[in-house]
């Protein structure tokens, strides 16, 4: 038995999102069977990130066991012969048996992508939120300052999350432009249900002026959702990459390792 | 009567190209339809780049004539409210009788995206060429110079063209990189059948170090599309846009307009 670590990157347009669903296609089920086909037994993943339906992937991580002799390198090639072209694994690798991708302490990296000019581009629409009114810049990265550091999040927190411990790190929130394109990019330990949905959607309410930037630290304080401006829609938002600093190298590994 | 001139943005990736045809959906077709219901007359546009399928449009133009009362610049948004999302009217503005989007004067910009990396990111499956090996983008670059300027294209036209006068001037040609992107910007008077695309191609073949860069001179020379290297694929090209030197400004228009 081996623990194989995939990183992968999805185009959540026609995906129910991450999560395994009874009767809808999601991520999570079509590699599940992807992999079960080529390793000749049932295999479950374990995901890092449940992402919601439309929300994309450049870098998601899950893990499995197999029983299987190929390489644990080699599922990346081998998966991308047998999955749908929207869904591609980047890189696979063997992992400590005990590596649990929620479980371990890890940074995670999103972006969330604003279309910022009035009328829509086409081939921009699954992939960018097409927000039309003016937005100022300066004042959204005031606001943004209140977000970064150790904050109970619960205010920024869709009401419909079953976690209890809504406290996390934000080591990073920056926002730059590029053409007529606003990039919201967070760094964190962790993000709770939407969470990076309803910071984005109060950052814009700022940019426009409905919120002033202090009003941020007050919404934090106050612990409630109802505080909170609105949460940005799915398409924007992509999970850029997931980190493992206590990870041990492949090469570390195999020394290790059995050969 | 008054002729009307559409600034057009489309994702291609839906569509059989602009040209209407008998039994595929087309963007021309989809607009003739919009602008038909509009007026309340039949009404056919005239296109000024009949791109391919799958091809995109920041800034295609196409003019149109109507006895509609409706303000000319009021066009836009009465036909995105009756457009699919896949295909955005940038703006509309009156022009006059005699102008041809085809037979005047015009600059046309495309740029050519490809993704650069070992493997795909999904999210841009539709909108890039995805070319896995290394390049050197210095050769590409040198190989680029002999593209400037004016020239015979025919080595760099599809044999299917009906076009017998193949010389056109490039007024440049830049390549820059943009992460994992190398993004391939052409400006000139006109472009033949598949000619972006074929520049594209050689040029990507100029890069791999299968043709040399001085080759092109050579190709061009020739006159023949054997002699120039292969057609790139048509989801990583996009027309940005339509420059019309000689056409009045609006405001000059409605001086002399009737009103």
């Amino acid at each position: 038995m081996k623990r194989v670590k995939l990183d992968i990157s999805y185009d959540g347009t026609n995906y129910h999102g991450w999560q395994i669903q009874p009767k809808e296609i999601t991520v999570e089920s079509v590699i599940n069977q992807a992999l079960s086909q080529l390793c000749q037994e049932e295999i479950k993943v374990i995901g890092a990130s449940r992402t919601d339906a439309g929300v994309h992937a450049l870098g998601n991580v899950a893990v499995f066991d197999t029983e299987s002799q190929i390489p644990a390198e080699k599922f990346a090639p081998a998966l991308n012969a047998r999955l749908p072209w929207d869904i591609r694994v980047q890189s696979s690798r063997l992992v400590p048996d005990d590596f649990h991708p929620r479980h371990c302490d890890s940074i995670k990296t999103y972006e969330y992508h604003i279309l910022n000019r009035k009328i829509a581009i086409p081939s921009k629409r699954f992939y960018t939120y097409h927000f039309h009114w003016n937005v100022d810049m300066e004042a959204m990265r005031e606001g943004a300052k209140y977000i970064i550091g150790e904050h109970d999040f619960k205010s920024f927190c869709s009401a419909k999350t079953q976690v209890t411990e809504t406290v996390r790190t934000i080591y990073s929130l920056d926002l730059r432009k590029e053409g007529d394109e606003i990039i919201l990019r967070i760094r964190g330990n962790g993000f709770l249900y939407n969470m990076v949905r309803i910071i984005t959607g109060t950052l814009l309410q700022v940019g426009t002026g409905y919120y002033k930037p202090e009003q941020i630290k007050e919404m934090l304080e106050l612990k409630n959702r109802q505080s909170a401006g609105a949460c940005a829609p799915p398409m924007g938002l992509f999970l850029v990459g997931i980190e493992y600093p206590d990870l041990p190298s492949v090469e570390d590994m195999e020394i290790q390792m059995p050969q």
